[in-house]
């Protein structure tokens, strides 16, 4: 007698041996799409692109798939009922729009016509997104074949937006818009990636993003540093000091309260963040930089995961031309941007700010500061029900013990877990090489299958173990 | 029997009452030579002025009066020799280029048609420099025909530059080419002005000034906030806190050595500066500043006189359009200028700045420092023979008693004071409300007829006092 888990593997998986040609040929298809939301010639290309997904989650299944226009480029939603009344409902978050690329970029064969090299699939938007929208395609398609069903074991919602790449500008008020339909249990952001081929990871989290912009005013205009050098205040040694002010000697954020409500690690997320293979060395290659730094008793990996920063993004003031120009200036500004961790509220955090520069700025300089829209952090506790499905799901896939990752930056994920009120969790089988944003972007054909048959176990356990949450 | 002094003093008055229209005539014909250095399509018209001043100065009398080509715009030189071996030889500075200036600037009339409204006449350069220049010739004509000479009490130097308003790029190099004819005992730099048409005034000195660019280099190139963000340094942030350690907290220089060899004011010097009708609500206004800011323990002309200082000029690094843009920037920079006072050697502070910067610097950053010339300070000593007589010609011209000012500015004096090792005196007859390379400039005809009568009784004065100099 068989083990119900391993037929179930295997299940899926023959469903899969047998549908991945078809799955692929659809994915090339779309990949042809050059779906760029940010070149406005391109408008009509995401629009074919919303009514192409459309229409192929109709073909899926899904009895709803409607394309949902914005101000910008369109989104596509779908749901798929369970029929279960006690089913829980969870909403997929991923985007159809891609990066701009051209040939000259760098690529090896053209962006937008998809080829396979070495079990590889290359083209634009391969890894970011459309290779992990459509893994669900397959999945659900699989975990219906394996279990016998004709309805998903979740009621099934898929939100695709059209901007992702763009910023998202329209994203939080079609969400608002559309709260009543999208209401969720959860939500599965599959627009992220794992630590490596050998190491599936979940991530549990994402930081949170406050911008501003500072411009601190000294003279009317810029005047000369020879008449009036040495005795009124200079806003660009003002806005340096401000930016000097940001961190204190352990390169803490020196902002008073700007820790507010911070949920520390606990020893045991440090542990499991230890226990990752990392390679500080390879790191500092990716980025780029000569040496680590930042908030002692803190590791890298905690530093860009878990711990809030303020960053300058951008500095300015003067004359910055080639050769001298003996001037003080009439105002100088600094772009700064903060990535927040669970339990900072952003408006606590822009009255910090600016309390805190209202502060520095010395005597006969104006201070005027702007904040963007801010971002939430999110995190997955991680005992939390959905998240024990996601990484059973996925070590079943992956054959491998799941490990657990954040992630540094900051998405659109918290629109939804704030609108929603529901918890993000993160399902992503890309990894670090798979060039995102960069030329040769390419998916693992291998890992996308795997994220197929992550989702076609999902379900099931996500029906099974959630009504048994806390 | 009359006294001597007076006689004087109503020879030279009435001798410039006889050739004043003549005289103003002259100086109009020379202003409507638009001689803009810095606009290559007026090249023509700077070779043109020089030619105009340079046959002027022969009709004046000059034996010599010669056009010295440089790779740029030419400057003149003329020489008088007194015929007296014991004379000694003064050379005068100026320059006969002039600042850009077109109608739709502000100007209420056209800038290179000179009018006379009210006394003064108004014309780009009126001020800045022809009109003091041109004070020169009427003034030896006035000293000859007063004394009864044939020559000049000294031998008279000439030498009028055309890229003054260009930053003198090719002055040093003049200079030091022709430094056999060039040689004085003193140089009259006849280009800075006076406190106001009630106080004249002699400058005493001008600071020196000492430039650099410091570009702190950080990632490879501009790096993902969220990615990498609190956890590598960031070179703008590095940049910042390297300007905030620029200063005390008395805001003084904190560069060690930078004041090294300062020569401190005296008892004497303060109490003069302290003598002046310095109004610091009016002399905001004119920096356009709300408060004043400087150097603890001095007053604010003490601050832009005899003070060193340390000014950001220009600072940048990473994004600084509209919106925001989550980067950990490849490198930003700074453009320090540093003015420098008499005993500070700008190749001490430029030593001064490089390992102080070196050690600001953190762990990751690399540091580049590029210094452009410098130019050096330069002091009159009260107690000079030279400065003695150019306060007596002056106090003759004006009926009032002379003070003293300095200057807070650099210019190319400090190339005539180091290259022919003489020292250079200040005699100028502008006033603040003149509107040097502003819209509108012009000069105050008497104060320009003083400026007249003063050189009328300087070269004798000199002649006389210096062989008893020490």
């Amino acid at each position: 007698m068989s083990h119900p888990v391993d037929d179930a593997v295997s299940a899926v998986r023959t469903y899969i041996e047998q549908h991945r040609a078809a799955f692929l040929d659809d994915l090339v298809d779309w990949l042809r799409i050059p779906s760029v939301s940010a070149q406005p010639d391109h408008a009509t290309d995401v629009r074919r692109s919303a009514d192409w997904l459309a229409a192929r989650l109709q073909e899926t299944g899904f009895p709803t798939a409607e394309v949902w226009p914005t101000p910008g480029a369109p989104a596509v939603f779908a749901e798929w009922p369970s029929g279960d009344p006690q089913a829980p409902t969870v909403l997929v978050y991923g985007h159809h729009d891609v990066q701009p690329a051209a040939r000259e970029d760098g690529w090896s064969s053209e962006p937008f016509e998809p080829v396979v090299r070495e079990n590889r699939l290359y083209a634009r938007g391969a890894a970011d997104d459309k290779g992990q929208v459509f893994f669900h395609t397959l999945g659900v398609r699989a975990h219906l074949a394996a279990t016998g069903r004709t309805a998903p074991a979740v009621n099934l919602k898929l939100l695709i937006e059209g901007e992702e790449e763009s910023g998202s500008p329209h994203f939080r008020a079609l969400v608002e818009e559309h709260a009543a339909r999208l209401t969720a249990d959860a939500v599965i952001v599959s627009d992220t990636g794992m630590w490596s081929e050998d190491t599936p990871t979940v991530c549990t989290g994402m930081r949170g993003l406050a911008e501003c912009e500072i411009r601190l005013h000294g003279p009317g205009q810029d005047i000369h540093s020879g008449s009036f050098g040495g005795a009124v205040p200079n806003p660009a040694t003002a806005v340096a000091r401000l930016v000097a002010a940001l961190h204190d000697e352990h390169a803490r954020v020196a902002i008073p309260g700007f820790y507010d409500g911070v949920i520390e690690l606990t020893d045991r997320e440090r542990e499991l963040f230890a226990e990752l293979p990392f390679d500080e060395g390879q790191w500092l290659r990716t980025a780029k930089s000569r040496a680590t730094h930042g908030e002692a008793g803190h590791t890298t990996l905690e530093r860009i995961w878990a711990r809030p920063t303020a960053e300058v993004n951008g500095i300015g003031g003067g004359y910055q031309g080639p050769g001298s120009k003996t001037i003080i200036p009439a105002s100088a500004m600094v772009k700064l941007s903060f990535r927040l961790v669970a339990g900072q509220d952003p408006d606590h955090v822009e009255k910090a700010v600016r309390a805190w520069a209202a502060e520095q700025v010395p005597e006969g300089i104006r201070c005027e500061i702007a904040f963007g829209p801010a971002t939430r952090p999110c995190l997955t506790p991680l005992d939390h029900p959905a998240l024990r499905s996601v990484v059973r799901a996925m070590g079943r896939a992956f054959d491998a013990p799941v490990r657990f990752t954040r992630e540094g930056g900051s998405g659109p994920a918290a629109d939804l877990q704030e609108v929603l009120d529901a918890p993000v969790l993160f399902l992503g089988i890309s990894v670090p090489s798979d060039g995102w944003h960069a030329p040769d972007e390419k998916v693992e054909l291998d890992l996308l299958l795997k994220g197929v048959e992550t989702t076609a176990h999902l379900w099931g356990d996500l029906a099974e173990y959630w009504r048994h949450a806390p």
